[in-house]
This record gives C-alpha cells, sequence and structure tokens, in this order.
C-alpha cells in the first residue's frame, strides 16, 4: 500500500487503457505500463466502486461499527477510500452507509479531503446495501451526478488494504469474463455439522477458497442479477460471484489475491492494522538541518549511523535552505519522518521552518508525522535552568503542533567539549525509542 | 486468558472429574464447581495434549517459524504451553519439533520455567508430528515416562488463547462422544473453483464452520485412526476429525469456540496476539507507598485521579511496609504495573525495596512488570543539578532491571508549594502514556 496520492501515475484518461484484442494477462501488464501515460489505439474504461459500509460489526465487540473505528485516530474507511481515489481510473465510489451515520460519513470525508465520493443509503443487508449503490450509478435517477459505468467494482469499506494491480486485475478479467473477484487459500479447514451438532463431513482445504475483496463485474451483468435477485437470497445471501452466477449464468474468474485484502472482523483486526499502517509510515527518515558547516558534519554522521542501526529504513538528509526546493519532494514523496538537527543552538528556528513546511503541505491529514528536534548544547556554556526551559519551550510546541497531527519531540544533548559521534548514537536510540510514533519529551 | 499459575484451581486429582451417568453439560459444570476441590464419587480422566511444532511458518514471510517468533521477547509458543500447563488435569504435554529446533525448545522451556513438557520430532507433516507425539503417549517405548492417557487433546502450538473452559467442553464431549473439535463461524464464503480458475459453485456460509482448535479424542480411537491412516492421508490430511470419522467411524462433536482461538498464520496475527497480551497485562496498576503521612494523602488522591481516567483498569494501593504482606499477595494475583510514590525525596529507597520484592516473585519471567517511580521535589530546595543527577540515575537503574524484565520509569515533579492534586494528573498522564510499556525516563 502506498501512502497518499498516486506518485507516479497522472491521470491522463478516465479508465484503464484495455485493448479488448488481446488476452487478460497482456491487456493487465499493458494497462500498468500504459498508466504513466496514454497508449493510442487503446480502449478506455468506464469504471466505478460500490462500497457497503452499512454493517454494524456486532462480532467486533464494541459500540462503533468497525468501519468507523479510529486507526491513529483516523476512522477505518478513510484508509479504504484514500486506497481507492488514489487510483486515478475509478471515477465514482459510491458509500452505502446507515441513515445514522450520514452525517459523520460526510464530515469523514470533508475532513481527510476523500473526492469523487458519493452517499446513498445502506440496506438492511449487504446485498441490500450493494443494490442501492448500483441503483444511483444505473442513471435512472433525476438530477444524478453519477453516470452509469462498463465494469463497477464491489469491496468492503473494512479492507483497508487493497493495491492497484489486484484491482487492475479483477478488473481487466470482469471486463473479459462478465464477474471477477479476488480469492485466497482457506486457513482453517472447513466442515459441515450435521443437525445433530456433529461431524457430518470436511471438505478438502486444497480444492477451495475462501473469496474476498474486491470483485468486479460488467455494470449491466450485476445489475441484471439484482433486479432479478430474489428476496431470499438479497436477505440471506452473502456471495455477489453467486448471483452473477444464478441469476446471469456468468462464471466469475478467480484471481489470487495478498494476505492484505483480509476482512476486518474482529478486535484484533485493528491491532493489525494499525501495525500495518505503522510499519508503512515508518520506511523512511530524513534528517533536517541548516547549512552551516557544523551542522552539516553532524547531520551527515547522524545519517550513517541511522542507515546501520536501521537497516530496512531508507534515510535521506536534506538542507532547509533553498526555500526547501528538494526538501519539498520529500515531503511529496510521503516521508512522514523527520530528524532537525540544531548545533549550538537551543532556539527552534530551524525546527519552526520545517513544521511550517510540514504544516502547508497537507502531509499530517492523513498520517501522523514525527518531528525530533535534536538541540545540542555545550555543557559548560549552557546553564540547566536554560536547559530546563528549553524543555518546556519543546513541550508547549509539542502541545500545539499534536493538533495539527504532528508528534514533535525534543531531544537535548549536552557534551563536553568532545567527539560528537557519541552523541549520533544517543539520537539512534532515542530515534529507535520513537519508531512507535510517541511525541514525547525526552533528555 | 489469565496469565501466570493457576490462582485458585489447586491440583489434587490429576484430571478432571467427570461422572459418566451425567450429561455432558451437567458434568462440564460439575467439573468446573471441582475444580476448587475433588468431589467423592466422580471418576477422573487421564488426559493429556499432543501440540505439534514443526511447521517453518512459510505463510508468515518471515525466516523464523512462527512459533518461536517472540512477542513481548517471549517465543509464542511459551504463551501457548503456558495456557495448557495451568490446567492442572492435563497431565503430560507432549511438543514435537524438528531436530533442529529441539535445542532451542528445551532452552525455552529452562527459561520459562515449563512443567510437564516432554518432546518428540516432528515428522514432514502435521499429522506425522500428531501421530509422532500419539506414539510417545502410548506406551509403547522403553524407558518411556509418560503414561497413555484415556483422552489426548490436539492442540496448535500457535493458538496461545486457549481457555480452560473450552478445553473441558473438548474433552467431556470426547469422552462421551470418541472425538470432539472446536469451531467457528466462517467470515468468508467458501468456493470451488472448476478447472480454468473460474467458479464453479459457492457454499452456503451458514451451513458451515471453519474447524479450530482445541480437539479432544479417546486416545484409542485417534491412535488406532493413525495407525490405519493411508500414506495420502498422512501426507496431505488437514483434519484430525477426519481421520477418526474415516477410520474409526467416529463422528466428532462439535464445540463452538471463542474468536480468540485464531491461528497465527500471517504477520499480522503476531501483531493481534501482542496487542492482546498487552491488554491483559494492563487490567491492573497498584499504587505503592512508605507509611509516611504525606505519602498516604499523595498515593490516595492518585489513586482516586487514576481510577477516574482508567475506568478500565483495576486500581489498587498498598504500603510497602510489614514485609509487604499484601503486596505479596497483588504481586501472586499477577498485577504487572505499579506506581512507587517517594515524597521529599529523590532517593529510591522505596522503589528499591519493591523492585526486590518483584525480583523475588519471579512475576517477571514470564511478563514485563512496568514500575513507574515518582519523585515529588520542592523547586524551590532542589537545584536543577540534583534534578539532572536523579534522572541519571534513575536510567542506570532502568538499564540494570531491564535485563530482567523489568521496565522502570522516572518521574520527578518539581513542585511550588502549593496544591499538589494537579501533579496527580501529570502522574496519571505519564502513566497513561507509558501504558503501552515504556521504559523510558520522562520529565
Amino acid at each position: 500500500m502506498e501512502p497518499g496520492p498516486p506518485g507516479s501515475s497522472r491521470p491522463t484518461e478516465p479508465g484503464p487503457c484495455l485493448s479488448s484484442q488481446q488476452g487478460a494477462d497482456q491487456a493487465a501488464s499493458a494497462s500498468l505500463q500504459s498508466a504513466a501515460g496514454a497508449q493510442p489505439g487503446r480502449h478506455s474504461l468506464a469504471v466505478a466502486a460500490v462500497l457497503p459500509a452499512g454493517g454494524c460489526g456486532e462480532r467486533m465487540g464494541v459500540p462503533t461499527p468497525k468501519q468507523f473505528c479510529p486507526i491513529l485516530e483516523r476512522p477505518l474507511i478513510s484508509y479504504t477510500l484514500q486506497a481507492l481515489e488514489r487510483v486515478y481510473w475509478i471515477k465514482d465510489i459510491v458509500v452505502a452507509v446507515t441513515g445514522e451515520n450520514m452525517e459523520v460519513m460526510k464530515s469523514i470525508i470533508q475532513k481527510y479531503q476523500h473526492k469523487r465520493i458519493s452517499l446513498v443509503e445502506a440496506g438492511v443487508t449487504r446485498h441490500r446495501s450493494i443494490f442501492n449503490g448500483l441503483k444511483a450509478l444505473a442513471e435512472d435517477q433525476l438530477n444524478c451526478k453519477l453516470s452509469k459505468p462498463e465494469i463497477v467494482i464491489v469491496h468492503d469499506a473494512v479492507r483497508p488494504f487493497v493495491e492497484e494491480d489486484t484491482l487492475l486485475k479483477v478488473v481487466t478479467a470482469a471486463k473479459k469474463h462478465g464477474a471477477a473477484g479476488a480469492i485466497r487459500p482457506l486457513v482453517s479447514t472447513v466442515i459441515s455439522p450435521s443437525a445433530d451438532g456433529c461431524l457430518d463431513h470436511s471438505l478438502e482445504r486444497a480444492r477451495h477458497r475462501a473469496s474476498e475483496m474486491p470483485q468486479a463485474f460488467l455494470f449491466d451483468v450485476i445489475y441484471e442479477a439484482y433486479q432479478q435477485c430474489s428476496d431470499y437470497d438479497l436477505e440471506f445471501g452473502t456471495e455477489c460471484l453467486q448471483l452473477a452466477l444464478k441469476y446471469c449464468c456468468t462464471k466469475a474468474k478467480l484471481v489470487e489475491g495478498s494476505p492484505d485484502l483480509w476482512k476486518v472482523t474482529y478486535k484484533r483486526d485493528l491491532y493489525a492494522v494499525e501495525s500495518i499502517i505503522k510499519e508503512k509510515i515508518s520506511q523512511e527518515i530524513c534528517v533536517v538541518t541548516d547549512i552551516e558547516e557544523d551542522n552539516k558534519y553532524v547531520s551527515h554522521l547522524l545519517e550513517e549511523v541511522l542507515k546501520s542501526e536501521l537497516n530496512h529504513v531508507k534515510v535521506t538528509s536534506e538542507a532547509l535552505c533553498h526555500a526547501g526546493r528538494d526538501l519539498q519532494q520529500i515531503i511529496l514523496d510521503q516521508c512522514y519522518n523527520f530528524v532537525c538537527v540544531n548545533v549550538m543552538t537551543s532556539d527552534f528556528q530551524e525546527t519552526q521552518k520545517l513544521l511550517s513546511m510540514l504544516e502547508e503541505s497537507n502531509l499530517s491529514i492523513l498520517y501522523p508525522v514525527v518531528v525530533v528536534s535534536v538541540h545540542f548544547l555545550d555543557f559548560k556554556l549552557v546553564p540547566p535552568s536554560q536547559k530546563m526551559e528549553s524543555l518546556m519551550l519543546i513541550r508547549e510546541f509539542a502541545k500545539e503542533v499534536k493538533k495539527r497531527n504532528i508528534w514533535l519531540c525534543g531531544l537535548l544533548i549536552s557534551y563536553p567539549q568532545a567527539e560528537i559521534q557519541p552523541w549520533g548514537w544517543a539520537i539512534c536510540d532515542s530515534v529507535c525509542e520513537d519508531s512507535d510514533l510517541d511525541g514525547r519529551v525526552t533528555e
């Protein structure tokens, strides 16, 4: 999952480029290549997505429906919306929510600046919610801004880790076969109980699969299936692919998906989501400094130490000068962790410059941004009371920027007139400790 | 899951007390009642457990087999062993590990003081591993210390959250039916692919279940089944209940289990386990102080503040005096979080007393213990340099006790001569921040 808006793909055409003459695999590959720029002679597809989000999440055991449970203070559904809207060729995303959650949903869309989202009312069952979403896309609504897509994706609000290539595969397969869906191997053996609560028979695990999301359909196929669907199926059915099979004789193509496509169902799944997200946004650290000679030496040293200690993390360093051009690029590429080095000063000018840049960039809207503000103070020159004051000042700053989802942490290093290399390790220790995004002031 | 050794159950008889005249439900209830003491006229069962632990965990995507992956620095399998050995009526636990992991397993048993564990060599498949475990119990081994049980439990090393009542239910049902196993509702629809990778049919989710662990069998039934078992089934089979059905015509009783019985399979599951464990050991905080009048007032205030802020946490307070008798009980009842209050002193006598008691108790062998050492210092009386020294001293202490899995955190509060209630909130904030078991020194 790549957090944030798409890095390399630029919207040129509104749909993925698929040639109907080629096989599905070749088309998928060609589409991935053509994502970077339009290729002539290919037809583009109109694709929309429907997200049933009307469940109450009773298996979770908490009062908040799971799709609204916060992860790093942001509702789960927002991560799913982000994953879909960064796929430029998904033109509309229709979300079905219950009436009582409609306002909450609108405020989520506004706060996290989601785009291309339309809301419809959920039904009492998942199938009914999806049906309402399809109706909104069917263009038989008065004054409806949505246009009918050729392919519609169905995806759950509680599956936040859906990648573009998986979406492209199911869409490509749906174009060819009429329907397609992601599948995963079974983790447990599936059994069939008899009426007396005993084992009747067990299924061969290798011959079955778990049906997951995303799924995709030719719009006309799935809309027809829902229109023909019995009340019983609308009430008790759990499988859209089954509807396409039963009512339109369409056999869905099955596409292998990644483990991260699982559905958040239990409380433990929220913990897992949080950990996966934290891991993703801990991939890069940027060491920032002003251009003074001492600073450059220190930050270079620090960069080397961090690289050797955190070998799974990408470490870069940038200067705050030159209108921060390079730094702007780092921010655009979604680095969420910064170490700002200040030598021989306990003031915060450099850190404040960095914080201003971060606030302007909106980087912290979707994920928390961590800034470790490092200050080297000569032991003999700076009295302890001034150090205390500095610590207090950092704490005040931290409270302020926390409101904007920036986690500021101050590190004051008092050193005698000696080698400063050991302090690189001290910073490194602190950065490692802070890698669980803790905004505490440390000494 | 209750961490630590059993609190209230005392081993009087080696097996659960089941009366063969009663129905399974009544027997289970009677057994739970009799767990506290033997009841006359009831027969006890010899029960052993077999744990296949020979897998390589390839779906995890990390080189360490999942059962040996650390959670809070302790291998996953150790938590499962703990869950089983605290059930006093499981007489033997036979673990099957690969030859190359035999030494690692022995050191885990020694380090975490596991009891009643026997090791056998794993086979190349799960069924073969279980078969090896059963052979060790069958009493046809020379010089074997294990005795043949009447009931054998089969459970996975990677399912750490198994409760005694679930074990009792499957054992009781196995006694009556010959075989029994835990089941869970399906979370995803199960489908059957055709040879061309398309959907052939989907299964009705409500009519099927996921087969989980623990399972239990009359030893003679399952041992016979394995001895009759074809090579094909030993190689490719995934379901012990199926073997009992196929080779012994024994229809297993199915017992509904809790969500926490799931099998750790993917990396995200490790995160989930860690979070569940952390939640369990964060249920209680004990405020500890010496008997000085000021201290008692402060600790009482603190106790009130903590109770109101952390309303899901049990807060108690104890005195360090009287040879800490009451404190000993708190430790025995497995409280893992302590706040030690020192007023008007920056030394560590009280904290050191507490730390000694904790070290003698072995409480931190299985789970990390958190101690927040709080010191109130009068702003005017104590110079900043002394405060710095105090901080450094705490840090040295913390490094030392960390080796024994105790996370020491120091909190120095400088106050003017005023109400100390606000500082209760400051401590509370720190304790809340520390609730993710962070041993950092804070100011």
